[in-house]
């Protein structure tokens, strides 16, 4: 399986009744598959999956699945500390009809490079390929580009998701794999013509939630070496990107602030309900969601706009 | 409840057949017991938790209730990134016969202070009492003091577990709750008779599976105002802590290193069968178990040893 | 030379016309000295000397060593990234008067503990003996515990001053040192009694500029065994110390903050002229202001107050 | 005055005498400017300015001068940690032939983005013009994109040297300061060729000492829009760059491993006599340099090698 395209790591609405929003995740599915994205990637960092119980991550995977229709696979993410806890949260992903899991290093305890790679052995042994996720802004672990290429030339991964933003480190990955059955996806926002240009497969980014059309349509300039148009698409995305720095951080944290703004957005759009945030992440204030919007608004008049 | 004494985070041996070592955890919590400690606590960083699946975490509170059999409560570790995991993994743990559970701050989503106090007030909403774990360096957040007084304050926990190193912030935690139903336990090997000496009223260390008759002396002339004893007590012990730096850290990371060598003293005294890490952890090689064993020889040599 | 009792960091005014105020530091060091202190230190962090030109850090060397006029020693800060400009810095200093310098590892360069040895060694050769700085904060490296010990046993060092806040570490140092002329100073302001409970000789707290009478009557209570009174003291000291947190973190940085709460302060009680700043530290504002004096008057109110 | 091309930061060779080689300099400095370099930057992290004393610094301007003979500028370093000492550092400056001075954000002090701002709006009052250097892994601060934008809308830099390895940041600065008289320099070396794409006018990588040519012909292709011979080159580079990777880091800290894998690559050439480091940086072991020397001949033979 090679990865590719637009993968936009869905967020997971959240119910009055403090419950997955079930019908406001296979809405924004849809509207995602809709808008042209190449895969679903549930259980990621910006669907709080930090903060979800087991079963509401399994009911997020479900609800994809069938928005997907096979249209498009669906990328289940499981964060995990350690090894037997990856293998426990994925057993069941197959059967939910996922077609990968998505897994980090092992953190909380302070690998070693060489436990990192046996850590990524074990998963292999698992039903599902994996996508190796490297996110050391969360883990506060790098999965160093040479144990990447390690897991590539072993077979180990099917792919990389580079959140690190270390391009030159990605750059290096991409160059070694590139005869290897291994995909490299950036999570990058605002860098992702740059990392298509180099070489990146496909990309992951957040604020693929809050504008897939646009993503997509960067995507496909960068393809088709039609570089002037992925980089002004990618300007316009960049400025809406600034959503993510609107919350004042004195008062909640950044993943609250960040995560909260792609959900206003999307709530704005109609696309979910709700920008309710699962506990115990703060709200945004009035005054943040009415910059959200502005912002939103702002994109969508330039050129296109939001899908 | 009133937490105090000694309360060694409990290794969690691991047998020939990758399966949770039930006999060997059973005699070294009798043996725990036997020597004096006043509680037991699994699921600790030091019991490798974060790498434990959930019934392996489940099994091995079975098997420290049981051995404790009413003598000690047995406290439960619940390592999860959010609320709700923790939520999750803390509900069979009463019917299993924990007394509390210990959770730490959100990881991976860099949490607000606020958001903090947040969490433990849901959790304050579970079956058990909760003890704050304050372990910045595994979770790469800080359970502020300020913060940890609030949870005393609001009574959304009934102690704190500090392993910040941070002393002085100890020390104005102790201050702020002297009248109020919360335990300060420090998670420091090497500072417990300083810890006691400015007013916690508990030790958790992961070298009190090592050596546990050691810290019940040290914690009892600590408490009987005999300073001297406290002090070559602890000078004894920190020696006998250098086990933890003895493994080469270009080949296995730290954390595999410090608890590699408890299990490799355990396992030299006889009260766990093998050394042997949970996956991914890398292992001690033959020069460096020497090296473990030799310290711990010298320990026990010298002033009544190990227990 | 044995380097003991109570040695502030004396800070630096700065005058109206922008230089340094010579008459508000002499009034400044005046005051020190007539309090009990066993010595100065000039040029170290709460000094802003990271912030001043070369003729000014040796003009306030001067007051300083007129001020002295040969009570107490006068030590002298080299902040400087490496061992030759720690050795140029360093050269004119006897000739001014000073009894020792005081030196960190060096910085920018992220040196490794042997070339952080062989730094000490070269500074082992100038005209003065040294005192090692340990303030990870500032040079974001730490100077282990080991690394002081060599120190200690190869004479390359008089002294460590301590401001890493790892009372565990500083407790391994004193222990290694104890028949060695080697002294080992704490720059912490909040475990100044522990510190000499475990060993210390002496303190170099910034808050000494503000309440050096109550840094004499800890110290003198801690070596008179007086370990209640130690506390006591040490207890109304932390909560003076409450001055350094006042200041809005999102305006100004913590340094000017902290330091320019001890300005306030000085400037409050008349000892100096003006809380100004060196460039580029911002000023507290009014509100900030009045609370630093609020906690001022709230010490001195209590228990014999401020000297 | 607009900085443009390839401006190394140039090694700073020692003599046996442990002085300044200024043969080997200025050797150097000719062989830079003769292979087509558009400028040389002394003082610089890759010439150890930090571990060096003033009249060696500029003894090593006039050198460069010197050898410029007015066919380039010469940048000239001033690392330290506060205003009034890069005031003070940068005062001969001029006089000694430099045509701007490049100085990062204060460190040490732990500055706040509007202490940065006055830092750099006093520096601006200064004899030269001033280049921003950003360069957190040395300073352990950021000079933010907000920042540098503002410095360049306020006139108080005329440039950027960006070594952050933050391409996402440099993009946002570059396209802020599209139309203002400001330079935006990268100082990465595996990522030159799309941060001239992205919009850097120069590039300052510490490898151009040791391949100027590569660098040039990487600058001249990027420049035609030749981006397959600029990646090539880059590709080329990056190889070579594997030598900043050969030392033991158990052994010497990354700064000696990484700058004397410079100068043996400058001693193998025959550029510099020595590839002496300035105290205490520990050297390259035989086995390390041997493997410099092979990674030099490699790049060497491949596609016109080095300069």
């Amino acid at each position: 399986m090679k990865l590719s395209g637009v993968i936009p790591p869905v967020c997971t609405p959240r119910g009055a009744d403090g419950a997955l929003d079930r019908a406001s995740l296979s809405r924004l599915c849809h509207h995602l598959v809709d808008d042209g994205v190449s895969g679903l990637f549930v259980g990621g960092s910006s669907g709080e999956t930090a903060l979800l119980d087991a079963s509401t991550r399994l009911a997020a995977l479900d609800v994809a699945v069938e928005a997907a229709a096979g249209r498009v696979p669906v990328l289940y993410g499981v964060i995990e500390t350690g090894t037997a806890r990856v293998l426990e949260a994925a057993r069941p992903a197959a059967a939910h009809g996922a077609a990968a899991i998505v897994a980090t290093v092992p953190f909380y305890v302070a690998p070693h490079p060489a436990e990192i790679l046996a850590h990524f052995e074990a998963l292999a042994g698992g039903e599902l390929p994996v996508v190796a996720y490297d996110i050391p802004s969360a883990t506060h672990v790098r999965l160093e580009p040479a144990v990447s290429i390690a897991l590539a030339r072993e077979g180990y991964a099917i792919g990389l998701k580079d959140s690190s933003g270390d391009l030159a480190g990605m750059r290096s990955v991409v160059n070694a794999v590139r005869d290897l059955p291994f995909s490299v996806l950036t999570g990058s926002e605002t860098m992702a013509d740059i990392a298509l240009d180099l070489g990146a497969d496909g990309i992951v980014p957040g604020l693929g939630n809050v504008d897939p059309a646009g993503y997509v349509r960067l995507y496909s300039a960068a393809r088709a070496g039609d570089r002037v148009a992925a980089a002004a698409e990618q300007a316009r995305l960049t400025k809406l990107f600034g959503i993510v720095d609107v919350a004042d951080r004195t008062r909640i944290g950044f993943t609250a602030g960040a995560l909260g703004a792609f959900k206003e957005a999307l709530a704005y759009q109609g696309w979910i309900d709700s920008p309710s945030m699962w506990p115990p992440l703060g709200a945004l204030d009035d005054v943040e969601k009415k910059a959200v919007r502005e912002l939103v608004a702002q994109a969508s008049g330039r050129g296109g706009g939001l899908g």
